[in-house]
């Protein structure tokens, strides 16, 4: 496995592939759900590119950039047994410039849910696939669906840009009680833990009730007993393409939590 | 010649292409300027592709949009003649959709001179050039080094997103008397189009005095005295790289004037 520590040797080895090219963009700290889109990648392409990158843009001032989880060493063993034929760990330095040119996520839909509590987060998210897109040149990318408005804003960027490139969605991989795994649940104290459950328990709650009613005031309800959060900042219901919807569409909405449990921030979703 | 109406029919038509290809993007209304460059990229290149799109995006709220010059007919009889294989004419509403991600010219760099006096400007060129650089992946694209900001600009979006795409620069094509062509200049009434002269009189004069003297402010005495501009927008010394100075540098200097003559907004430049 050949590790790619800046866009010039990645653009090197990238120009020497032969076939397809799925790729996996990460901040590393990988986990079960990291792991299920790179075997979806090996499975689907000749050749599998992962980078590691905790990229500086999509953090907020007072964000946790600094303590982001950071094991580089058993995270290249991952990748190893997974097969996969390059890491890029490209550093700031070499991804960015002073006096950027910049990406703006699009007014509405980057500035809703996660754009609204998270201002600029989408920003740097799209700056950073952008470039990695670029450097990368993939035939597929695989993105999950934890991080639906994050998805749903790769895939119009796609658009947008006329990226030659498919996006594969992978599906949000859970503990055995349901909680969704995620770099940041290693913040989580044992209690803590106990109470975050409540997030995917209201979610679940929430797509068994939708077999009933489309009502989403009385589903929301239900939801909001259930939750054991310190923080909600949001319970969100959107249909696929991020527009607010009054009515439960099934197959066409996408349900969603933000909160705050202790100081760690978690995200959540469901689409049903 | 082939002529592409959407993105789409592009997509297809370059991935048929096999060789370098060389990309001349345009707003139409094609003239000698675009012509060497065209000339160029046939010499340089197995392919060449122009676009004509008049960008709505870099036009600023009272701007000559509507009234910039199309003609269309006469520019594919042009490319024809400078064989071209294919002229891609796509539409705004094929190019844009509601919600967009936007690129946001770089802050210092995107909005002094050019971008100071047409805020946003910049943000749009670099917003259709990325499209267009996706659509048609060239080996090589050409850019005329009259809007030299653009051409800097364009060259930092190269370094920045990671284009695997050489700039080639074309030089300024004049009248024989010195005019600077610009699709612009058919707004030029024959008086105004006599006073627009003393524009790259001005650049002139500031070229032979350099070799004379390094001091700005002694150049650009003389610079004002030979203008007869209506409106002088800004007389700058920069570098290569669009850092204002304060001495000329021979071989690593720009010299830019922005005027009205008349109610026409004219650029020019001269590299010393």
């Amino acid at each position: 496995m050949e590790i790619l520590k800046s866009p010039k040797e990645a653009v090197n080895f990238r120009n020497n592939l032969k076939g397809s090219v799925g790729f996996v963009p990460t901040m590393g700290a990988l986990h079960e759900g990291h792991l299920s889109l790179i075997k979806k990648a090996r499975e689907e392409n000749d050749n599998v590119i992962v980078s590691i990158f905790v990229n500086p843009t999509q953090f907020l001032p007072g964000e946790d950039f600094n303590k982001y989880p950071r094991r580089l060493e058993a995270d290249f063993e991952i990748c190893k047994r997974a097969g996969v034929d390059a890491v890029f760990t490209p550093n700031p330095e070499n991804m960015y410039t002073d006096d950027e040119i910049l990406i703006k996520a699009p007014k509405i839909k980057g500035y809703i849910l996660e754009g609204f509590f998270r201002p600029g987060h989408f920003d740097g998210v799209l700056q950073v696939v952008n470039k990695l897109f670029n450097i990368i040149r993939p035939t597929r990318a695989y993105f999950g669906k934890k991080d639906a408005q994050q998805l749903y804003l790769i895939k119009q960027m796609v658009k947008n840009f006329f990226f030659n490139i498919e996006i594969v969605e992978g599906e949000t991989v859970r503990e055995k009680d349901g909680l969704a795994l995620s770099s940041r649940n290693i913040y989580l104290s044992d209690e803590e833990r106990k109470r975050a459950l409540s997030i995917s328990k209201a979610l679940k709650r929430a797509a068994k009730l939708s077999t009933k009613t489309d009502d989403i005031e009385t589903i929301k309800k239900e939801m909001l007993d259930i939750l054991e959060v310190d923080e909600l900042q949001y319970i969100a219901f959107v249909d696929r393409d991020f527009n607010y919807i009054q009515k439960i569409q099934p197959g066409n909405t996408i349900v969603l939590i933000a909160a705050y449990v202790g100081t760690t921030r978690l995200i959540d979703n469901i689409y049903i």
